[in-house]
């Protein structure tokens, strides 16, 4: 028979969102415990996304995490578009009034959580199995799991929150016929490489080309990461370092600026994706970051939607718990869904200015030229572009 | 054996930009023949635009066609986007700075320029056939038609100008190779009415409805004018009045506001199509208006491009016949195309925005709503729409 204990808020996922609001319920006193199939090694290694926007660094200050981040992270004030052999900046700072974003890393982020989370004495249960959620219809749900060292345990919690990613088993969990789901493959996927190499521009370049799109980011002044464009269907044994960095020369190259090269630490194909489901709310258990919503990396909104996501759920959790006040956790869905949507609008819309797709025809092509020379060359434009980039307002924390 | 007669630029057409063109020429003393297919009566008569941006009414005013137009035209300072069941308003002079557009239908340009163009001594040949153009290979391009009495003609000319529309003779005799086209079909049509009824509101109503997009525009302040989406192999013979009054009012309606209705006196159904030929130009044979690209009425450009093409075409004419520098003339082809470009790319939008699309997904379908959302919520989104809407720098002609 299973040990059966109990918290207030139960939380599927110890990825950013799931160890964030157990971070921010603390806050407040609020009760979790986290369950997370992998182990913590593997979720303090796994390389996701490295771009916030100006409210996401904001919050994670605001909430005691940003020494590391303001010591480590790297502030840029825009991007550049490369198209047609010639590079474009757009200057977040001066077309929106100052906003920024932050170069640091997913895995640090999650390194920074982990780390208060345990030194506050907080239950984070790693490298668990058969994780379940149950009795959603009432005001008490479960939430099962076997530890590490094989023992059965059920939680009763006052609400669950599903932060358990895209495969996570919590929204399969509601009631059949209450999602709505709406979703777009892409017909083509990113082969991303981590290189230890200065990166050889100080901000990200976007290139479409007509091979294929590329992109150089960074996740330290030591490290690069750059992607490109491959078939959707690509074996990652089709292209040894020397392929890779003679296709990121080709795609990303202007006559007067060198691509560095360096060793290449870790390479990866990601398939892209748009995927929302609705509402993100059943009674107490809630949805939450790629749990409910997946967006392809191009505008970078993945893990700052998720961050907003959790921010928001935070005050509804402890509204409802803490206060038994259901008006937040009521209004959760459509919260977050308009910034849900905006974002995954924008990121479909960078997606496809920027990729070549197979199957579109010579005006396709001639209309992505032309958007990409009006984001360039009309002011309004650009600044759709950086205040989509550089992000909304904020979800709203209270600070003290 | 034919009539044979020299003049400086042989124009194929006499729609606006035929007519236009001939106009502008004549101000700086460049000798023009026009002929058309069709009668005078007919081409004063056929119902087409009626959008003017301040761009094209300055240049009508500049060249002295501007008396009728200031009196009659109809100053419009934004339009209303409707979605959702909600209507809103896009504030042109507020976001551009003061910009406008101009009520006027193509119909009465087209009268006042045959005015004047007859009270200057013009030569206009209505209702001529077998128009050819020849000799293009050589700096003096033939022109033959046979006229309305059945006498032919061969017009030796230093110039052509095909402003013949898409359906015209002079894009085809372009020699084969030479032209790049490309093209798309829209799934959908417009039914469109003229109704003796005065305008049901003040500013162009563009409506994205479930069922279908429509249009509330005018011809005056007696004079409705109407759209609705229809497919795209409709029977006009489907649309009895009262079916088109019902439906138009089902997707225009909203609670508090009523949609007048009154006699229809014209209805037609026009199909969708975006159509861009480059080079817009083979030695001395030019293409300027429809004759060389096509856009979907949604975005009003057709009229604004083809008036824009014929003014930059007037100055390369009068440079190349009468100065002998070609510089203006080689020019011509890139220096319409960015203007077109940006306009197709802008008509696309708009169109795929506000219509139903039957092959579209529910993905597709919410990305139109977060877009419309987008639109009216962003400023720097708005704006975008109202400087393509209100239209561009105008192409230059130089008064005096």
């Amino acid at each position: 028979m299973a040990d059966r204990t109990r918290t207030q808020v139960g939380i599927v996922g110890a990825g950013p969102a799931g160890l964030l609001l157990s971070h921010l319920l603390a806050l407040r006193g609020v009760d979790s415990v986290v369950v997370e199939n992998r182990s913590r090694a593997y979720c303090e290694a796994r390389q996701r996304a490295g771009l916030l926007e100006a409210g996401t660094v904001e919050l994670l200050r605001t909430v005691g995490l940003g020494q590391r981040l303001d010591a480590e992270g790297l502030e840029h004030g825009g991007i550049y578009l490369q198209f047609a052999g010639e590079r474009h900046h757009i200057d977040f700072r001066e077309l929106t009034g100052g906003r920024w974003v932050t170069i640091y890393a997913q895995t640090e982020i999650v390194k920074d959580v982990i780390q208060a989370r345990l030194a506050a004495g907080a239950q984070i249960e790693f490298e668990v199995s058969q994780t379940e959620v149950d009795d959603l219809d009432s005001d008490s749900p479960v939430l099962r799991y076997t530890d590490s060292a094989g023992i059965q345990h059920e939680i009763v919690c006052e609400a669950i929150a599903g932060c358990d990613g895209f495969h996570g088993i919590c929204r399969d969990a509601m009631p059949a016929g209450l999602l709505t789901t709406v979703e777009r493959g892409y017909p083509y996927s990113w082969l991303g490489i981590l290189a230890t190499v200065p990166p050889s521009t100080d901000e990200l370049i976007y290139s479409r080309h007509e091979d294929g799109f590329a992109l150089h980011t960074m996740r330290t002044p030591q490290v690069s990461r750059l992607y490109l464009q491959v078939p959707p269907d690509e074996d990652i044994a089709r292209w040894p370092d020397d392929r890779i960095w003679g296709e990121l020369q080709h795609r990303l190259g202007l006559p007067g600026w060198d691509l560095k090269e360096g060793p290449i630490t870790e390479k990866a194909i990601t398939p892209m994706r748009s995927f929302v489901a609705s509402p993100m709310r059943f009674r107490r258990l809630f949805l939450a970051g790629d749990a409910a919503h997946i967006v392809p990396p191009t505008g970078a909104k993945g893990l700052n939607l998720a961050i907003a996501d959790v921010t928001v759920l935070a005050r509804a959790l402890i509204s409802l718990v803490r206060d038994g006040d259901p008006a937040l956790a009521d209004a959760y869905s459509d919260t977050c869904l308009d910034r849900v949507w905006r974002a995954t609008h924008f990121s479909w819309w960078m997606t496809s200015m920027l990729h070549i797709d197979p199957h579109h025809d010579p005006f396709d092509a001639a209309l992505q030229l032309s958007q990409l020379r009006y984001v360039t060359t009309s002011r309004a434009a650009a600044t759709t572009l950086a205040e989509n980039y550089s992000g909304y307002l904020s979800a709203v924390w209270l600070a003290g």
